[in-house]
């Protein structure tokens, strides 16, 4: 027994909620490679980014050097919905694992949403109703942030038209109908109601849809469509910013009881949940305060840092959006349909490839049938039944702590649980059935793809 | 603003999970008639309720005059993965009314199960173990219950057979698939696997089934099984003994600031979140300490309570189990497939049954497309989707606040959001389209029903 006995979930106060957002750009000596015009190859400029975002998030995006932005009241109160996310002890998978390692995992997954996804879209929400708009169009993969989104828009009137990843919304009939609570309209991508939509669905006919697509379709709704922008889940500077709560909370805690993690782990998609969860402790580690060890954990289908290429790359299938420099495996990557929707994103967001080029981060890839192995695993022993995303973290988790076991070290590895996998049934199904796909990609098939990459001045 | 400002959520500390459990019976004047053996209708002795429970919640069952009982260490652990629950102030649904009212909520869905009923399910688990069993079996309706006793099962170490209501088996699979994560095998009843499920079969051929058929079957496989005892989710005195851990957090957190409630609600299928929930407040007022008003929320299609007749009956359909002495329809009464199967229930558990009959406790009966109503007005405002069942107390938590607009009177409304809606979205679908059905049993269909209560003596 410890002098101050750690509770198995540590909860902050209400008024411990963080009041300002942590810009870990600002702390970056190699600053991320900035966004460029696709047709210019120049640097996107703040009127240009307006045109896809509200203004104040435009802003956000290009912000590479105010450390701590001012979080709004109106979303420090939503967020006191919800918030502040236990940080908990993992005591039960520690014992159960027999291991010396101590395991924390900050649980995001205890709202509507069932994941992180709300912390940034209640922000878009607000900047978006704060301009006076009157909606805002999405895309999803997983579906976690279109009823994140869907949530947020609710709560502030406003209209969201949701493109969700056609086999998503096929596996997950549900998630539609809980976007449908909350009001929102979702249309399978692609689809045929945008341009492009139409021209991927002649080229591809038959095809699972994939993030990139979606995100395509739906930004050229926002852009052509009075009083709308659109809203992302991941990828971008500004939703990085926003889920830094995530870390300041969790770094909270751990204060509390005098603890810095040795290794934080996090499943990556297109990097919003571990940009946020090692934000503070990233910042932490460049101004040499800590020696944290920080993993990236991937599906093996789509390994965009282990196999992927650090290039300027188009964000989306329809290269509409701007250009940015990222480890990617090209935007016309299509990856097999995994059932972790959220982590089937061809890029990485900037902040994270450049920590990852730098060194300052670590990859691994996990194949999907290992990943649901220790979401059953975790499930048994902590309660909690996770989302596939979040499992890829679970899995490398249990591996370090196993590798603790065998070294008799007793590191404190904090991981990510980004969110319950409610929604997933069908996956884990597919699990207990054995009938669960381990597709890797070959080398030829991700060197076709990056064949294409744009050509940079 | 008051001088304790109040949270949106109110948390206790894990070191302030209650120790013992609240056996209201034991406050009550008028305790609840003993259940009878069915075939020589005495008193139903401990060695013979030994046979269907473990010994120690056999005790538990006869048990109403040990006011407090101790929670062992092992429950107390396993509740402090997911306890203590959050109190929320509806400061949101609050200002969406505009209602001078002050609303609380104690939400007992943030657990995998999704509901209350894992705090009884753990219990029975813990106490199947110590007495050295091989495994338990059950009957579940929503699918809640299963999924808290597959966990707590899978805690211990336990087999866990469940059978499942037909027609929630149909409308939930996912949440077979929980349950099958969790290692349980799950039947449909009524099924052939039993005697008693063969005959009802052959009676009502195509029938939705019922919770009371459910478990007929469940208690004949355990009273035929070596090493199995049967576990039930609600009806019970254990059960509402192990579910006062609700009520004894929220009156902790409420105690905190002052707050005494005026009208505390619950939806009522069984019985088990409301006597739960109301266990210490009620004792309280038997004790004359406050003058609360309790109300108890049924669906009109199973209105047990509110049009029910108070008797001895059978508590399942099979007519296996005691008898006991509740409001009830009629143990062979059908209600029709609504969307609340937790609340498809045709008796009521005994103490709540003696404290409506000593008009301590009131009653009502809403339609289900109003009910749905106002979960998707909750779900908006208060962020959290909540089950079926528990939406029939936030509808009348709703109809309270509005009455208090029209008064100005201030009162405090705490209820029960017993759970989350996850696994309902093809309730949600069918509100949404319109095609959900309010149908209320006639006076000749009940009638029926009762002229088959047995004979007493």
């Amino acid at each position: 027994m410890e002098n101050k006995k750690i509770p198995y979930k540590i909860y902050l106060d209400e008024n411990e909620i963080p009041e300002y957002w942590y810009n870990l750009r600002a702390f970056m000596k190699n600053k991320p490679a900035p966004l460029l015009n696709p047709q210019t190859q120049e640097p996107a400029t703040l009127e240009e980014l307006s045109n896809v975002f509200c203004e104040e998030l435009a802003k956000q995006e290009l912000d590479d050097t105010t450390k701590y932005i001012k979080i709004p009241d109106q979303i420090r109160d939503f967020y006191k919905m919800y918030r502040p996310a236990p940080l908990v002890r993992a005591y039960c998978l520690e014992k159960a694992l027999g291991t010396p390692a101590k395991i924390y995992y900050k649980f995001e997954g205890n709202n509507t949403s069932g994941s992180h996804k709300l912390n940034s879209a209640i922000a878009q929400a607000y900047y978006a109703k704060e301009q006076g708009l009157k909606g805002v169009t999405t895309e999803t993969g997983a579906g976690q942030w279109g009823t994140a989104l869907s949530m947020a828009c609710s709560y502030f009137g406003l209209d969201c038209n949701v493109y969700m990843v056609k086999c998503s919304y096929e596996q997950k009939p549900h998630r539609r109908e809980v976007m449908r609570v909350y009001g929102a309209n979702v249309t399978p991508s692609p689809s045929n109601t945008t341009k492009v939509g139409r021209e991927i669905l002649e080229k591809f006919p038959g095809t699972n849809g994939s993030l990139g697509c979606a995100i395509s379709e739906a930004v050229e709704v926002a852009t052509n469509t009075e009083g709308y922008r659109y809203a992302l889940g991941s990828v971008l500077n500004q939703v990085l910013l926003h889920q830094s709560i995530i870390g300041l909370e969790t770094k909270a805690a751990l204060d509390k009881y005098g603890i810095t993690p040795d290794i934080i782990i996090g499943c990556a998609g297109g990097g919003s949940n571990l940009g946020g969860l090692i934000a503070p402790f990233m910042g932490d580690k460049i101004e040499g305060k800590n020696n944290c060890q920080f993993i990236a954990v991937e599906p093996s289908s789509c390994p965009t840092l282990t196999r992927g290429k650090y290039a300027y790359d188009y964000c989306d299938t329809g290269k509409v959006c701007p250009l940015a420099k990222m480890y990617t495996l090209g935007s016309g990557f299509m990856p097999a349909p995994s059932h972790a929707g959220g982590l089937r994103y061809h890029g990485m967001t900037t902040t994270l490839s450049q920590l990852y080029a730098d060194g300052l981060m670590e990859a691994r890839s996990v194949e999907q049938t290992s990943v649901f192995e220790a979401a059953e695993y975790f499930a048994r022993v902590e309660g909690t039944l996770p989302a596939p995303e979040s499992s890829h973290a679970i899995k490398v988790a249990i591996d370090e702590a196993k590798r603790c076991i065998e070294t008799g070290e007793e590191k404190t590895i904090l991981f990510g649980l980004t969110g319950t996998g409610y929604f997933d049934m069908i996956s884990y199904e597919k699990f207990h059935d054995g009938i669960m796909s381990d597709y890797i990609p070959t080398d030829d098939e991700i060197n076709a793809s990056l064949a294409n990459l744009p050509k940079i001045k």
